[in-house]
């Protein structure tokens, strides 16, 4: 991977392209030494721009904001034109996918999404709906992302993205966010069965919304399991692993990103999985990723986002040391979604750092 | 540590005591071979019980009921009678030691802690109590450890305990638990000498406040870093690590448990303290703790709490299971504090599971 052939991996659609105009986030993606780390944000479209909470005040409901695909398709590219950054992830939100089979959520101001029914029971799995079917239902991001793609006019490539499984069923059974996840994991303890019906039927739903997101223009698919911290090392390579396989393997069209936030545990098998990424949280020393990876996979992350309420100076200390812990080849981003009240001079001075890097 | 020989660090307390007399829980937290593990819960003075939810009924609040005597005293000695482990753990809170220095909280119910003011500047921090001076308005502890320590009369060791001074130092400046801890979080990025003062000054009422366990009769210490896993490696290093070993080092006279939860990363770093034991939270396989710590402390854990929702030959599984990896040679605790809705019969299948255990 750290060559500057194509892995025998690359996908289709880069196959085709002229090598020269193949962006630079693509390339990194794919393994290739370039010539400095491409840079992006997890959450980077969002509250930390005042253009995005401008946008914002005209949805009172953030459903409704996310169900605009006009509005969707502004705050995607706000980062690209306010930050620099060098790829564009469509604005979203991962609960899209349980709302679509069927299980309703509220945005709840300042306290996140809360689940009026939870799944329980087999009865409750059966009348989730799955697949095509239920994907069909989220057309309104394909419209985003075909919005964006258009608008970006080929500067910055476009990250489309859902949810892992596992992390879909936590909020699925537990209703909302949760300290311990308790009443999620029980249930792979008392119904393993059902667990694993549940969490089949989340990837039939994530791989038809996906391969759609392919088909509307995305050049990279992120999946985020935000929860994978929660689950032991054995859990998660029979509840998550599986599922993140299968999704994986089904969209060869595109690169794929795995960002299992908590999951130091499971490095080992995230390395085995068809895709070219692995998002990596604060916790995970560079050192340990790349031991742990075994150089089968490109990595992405991982400063701390507290680290950008720092002054300029510490940003760019704190943003070179983990550069040249990476070596730089990777993708330049945070350990986490940056959070809202962010000062836009501290992302500012992590991009500027990225951008300016030589190695 | 491994065999029958009483470690060069063995306290002064239990060196002067005949071998024969030293229990179970003792004799594995000094590293000594024993015949089976000892087993104990995290909360298990807490709502599994129907003893402890009538005695609560007599304190609608909460911290009425910690600055009882009798009645946390009665919540201690609970467990020892109705689930028969292998030692009791003071029923208090962590929250005490801040209060204790002049910031108040409130418990609210099924919310958690809330503090009205917080720490957010110089003045803020030079108006705290601190040391001895802080520590003797924790007087209805020790009386609490007295009481308990004469009831079991012997039958098992009485744990004391008390924060980490990251996690209370988390608590004082968020004000109450957090989705990120980014505001405390922050802080060490912004204010790195406040920071440390704030730390020291906890890490002071600590030791004054765990020396006075020690003479009220508390037989082994207990650290409890909740929040050990927001950190990057390199600030926990700096921020945690100093202030554990100032405490651990500073009260020689017990043996002392050090449990980072979250902070996996951190372990080799914890294996140079000058404790006992290292406490486990369940995403940590016991072959990773093993390789981390070196074979230098005792290891406590680290059974999914989750796992006791199961039915007992799952329990019993799971349980012979973690028993088998770590070698008979450990602590058996599960990997978090018992969660309040836990079966009863699941609790007493983990706990009997350890009593027959034949190595």
């Amino acid at each position: 991977m750290k060559s500057n052939q194509a892995p025998a991996t690359m996908p289709p659609s880069i196959v085709n392209r002229q090598p020269s105009t193949i962006p630079l986030f693509l390339r990194a993606a794919l393994g290739e030494s370039t010539e400095r780390p491409p840079v992006w944000l997890m959450r980077q479209a969002g509250r930390i721009l005042p253009q995005y909470r401008a946008l914002r005040q005209r949805f009172p409901d953030f459903k409704a904001f996310v169900k605009t695909p006009e509005a969707a398709a502004e705050a995607t590219l706000q980062p690209v034109d306010e930050l620099g950054v060098d790829a564009a992830i469509v604005f979203s939100d991962i609960l899209v996918v349980p709302e679509a089979m069927g299980l309703d959520y509220e945005m709840i101001e300042a306290k996140g999404p809360r689940f009026p029914k939870t799944i329980e029971n087999q009865h409750d799995v059966d009348c989730l709906r799955s697949g095509v079917e239920a994907a069909e239902s989220l057309g309104y991001v394909l419209e985003a992302l075909r919005i964006s793609k258009r608008e970006l006019a080929g500067r910055v490539p476009l990250i489309g993205f859902a949810g892992a499984p596992w992390t879909i069923f936590a909020y699925m059974v537990e209703g909302g966010g949760s300290k311990t996840f308790s009443k999620a994991r029980r249930l792979l303890y008392t119904e393993p069965v059902l667990a694993h019906t549940l969490l089949q039927k989340i990837t039939d739903t994530t791989i038809a919304y996906l391969q759609q997101q392919v088909a509307a223009g995305a050049d990279l698919l992120q999946l985020f399991d935000s929860w994978a911290g929660e689950l032991t090392p054995t859990q998660y390579r029979s509840f998550a692993v599986p599922y993140l396989y299968q999704i994986c393997a089904a969209i060869p069209e595109v690169p794929k990103t795995v960002f299992a936030k908590g999951a130091w545990f499971a490095l080992e098998d995230l390395a085995e999985l068809p895709c070219q990424v692995i998002g990596l949280d604060w916790n995970i020393s560079p050192a340990f990723a790349k031991e742990k990876t075994g150089g089968k996979k490109v990595l992405q992350g991982n400063l701390d986002p507290c680290t950008l309420y720092s002054d300029t100076k510490t940003i760019e200390k704190e943003t070179l040391l983990i550069l040249g812990d990476f070596g730089g080849h990777h993708i330049a981003n945070l350990g986490h979604g940056v959070y809202p009240d962010t000062p836009l001079d501290g992302v500012r001075a992590f991009v500027e750092t990225v951008k300016n890097y030589e190695r």
